[in-house]
């Protein structure tokens, strides 16, 4: 661990999710300060943010910062209360196509408040959690997105006219939901504190069934490692 | 003009001032179909927003969407209520630095909502009124920053991947103020709509001497047309 004297400061794009919190983890481990930010954007619950809040307390970052945005003012997403959240998925099947539960330009306007979050903190590091093998369907999670995003902020800001180049840490796009697993346990992530489900019961139990819920499950399975998240019914691969 | 039958929807980000403003005469002269775009992010006044319910009005747009923004949860601009406006600075010397004005990352988040709003509304088109050459001390507002943030615009989206390209229009790029207030004026822009100052009396009379009166000051004196706008005081070129 490197001394708090020589710590730099990073954004962490943090959602309350299993990818993110390892993110996160990963951060810290490799010395940096961390400026937590996470979103209110009209999700069906508000579990995640709870989550978040919990997770960055746990981790003692440097801020957390929660940014109301309203994507419902566009529609257009089953996460947004848009149309229904698709169930029993194959894993396999969920790369082909475009979900409906992607959220239009989210992780665009994520990474803009990322960039003006670091250009305030004085932060030439942002990370983010996005993982291309699991969700190819989404185009905001590939890595010639996240260059081109990175392009494009080193000639958005006052802090990268003036010379601080920003990269975008994307350290789980080669990784598969396994190795992420691994990586957090190694990191010691408490996944307790995580949560994944797309559309969780009232009481928080994830629903097994959506495709980040099959996706979770498969991955701790793969990993060897138990969930400790509670799933509804059986068969969830627990 | 394009008949409605064959007019395309556009994307058209409007500030209630006056290259916006133009911005928007010049979309629907191309026969676009506009949807506005408006952001209320923790202004020293609630007036850019009236200005540009009023304006969205009287050009009769498809759609006006007010985003609730909360850029102040980063501070670091005299916009958003931190520091000073500077006042009576030479207009030559605008372009030297980067002013106390800037907002980290605005257009960055402003185009990022307005490629969600695109993406919704089946928009190929995105208009944006930046302007290089009264302004470079904005970053933000250079050229090279919009091709950027097309670039990345067309890697982020399921339309994108789907093959509706998306293209981002900065008409005023190149333009002087005096050019932008002549091209207004042959559209019929009512410039009496629209509103400039940074930080105006509670009467809604323009100060002047900031940066953005300056400039407009000049643009309309160099076009040889009388400013519809109330200023405070004299000596401001009315």
């Amino acid at each position: 661990m490197t001394s708090p004297a020589r710590a730099k400061p990073a954004v962490v794009l943090l959602s309350g999710g299993l990818d993110s919190t390892t993110v996160l983890a990963l951060a810290q481990r490799q010395g940096f300060h961390v400026h937590a930010l996470s979103f209110r954007y009209g999700q069906r619950h508000e579990r995640e943010v709870e989550a978040a809040r919990r997770i960055a307390a746990r981790h003692g970052v440097r801020s957390h910062t929660v940014v109301e945005i309203d994507l419902r003012a566009f529609g257009g997403s089953a996460l947004t209360g848009d149309g229904e959240v698709p169930r029993d998925r194959p894993v396999d099947a969920m790369g082909a196509g475009i979900p409906a539960t992607y959220v239009p330009a989210r992780n665009t306007i994520f990474l803009s408040y990322a960039l003006a979050c670091a250009e305030v903190r004085g932060a030439a590091d942002v990370f983010i959690g996005v993982n291309a093998l699991d969700y190819s369907g989404y185009p905001d999670c590939r890595p010639e997105y996240i260059e081109a995003f990175e392009r494009m902020a080193n000639l958005a800001t006052k802090a990268a006219v003036e010379g601080r180049r920003l990269t975008i840490h994307a350290p789980l796009l080669a990784l598969t939901k396994a190795e992420i697993v691994r990586l957090g346990m190694s990191l010691g992530v408490d996944y307790s504190l995580t949560t994944s489900c797309y559309d969780p019961a009232p009481d928080g139990e994830a629903c097994g069934r959506c495709d980040a819920c099959r996706l979770r499950v498969r991955g701790f399975a793969e990993a060897g490692v138990p969930d400790p998240v509670r799933y509804a019914g059986a068969g969830t691969g627990r």
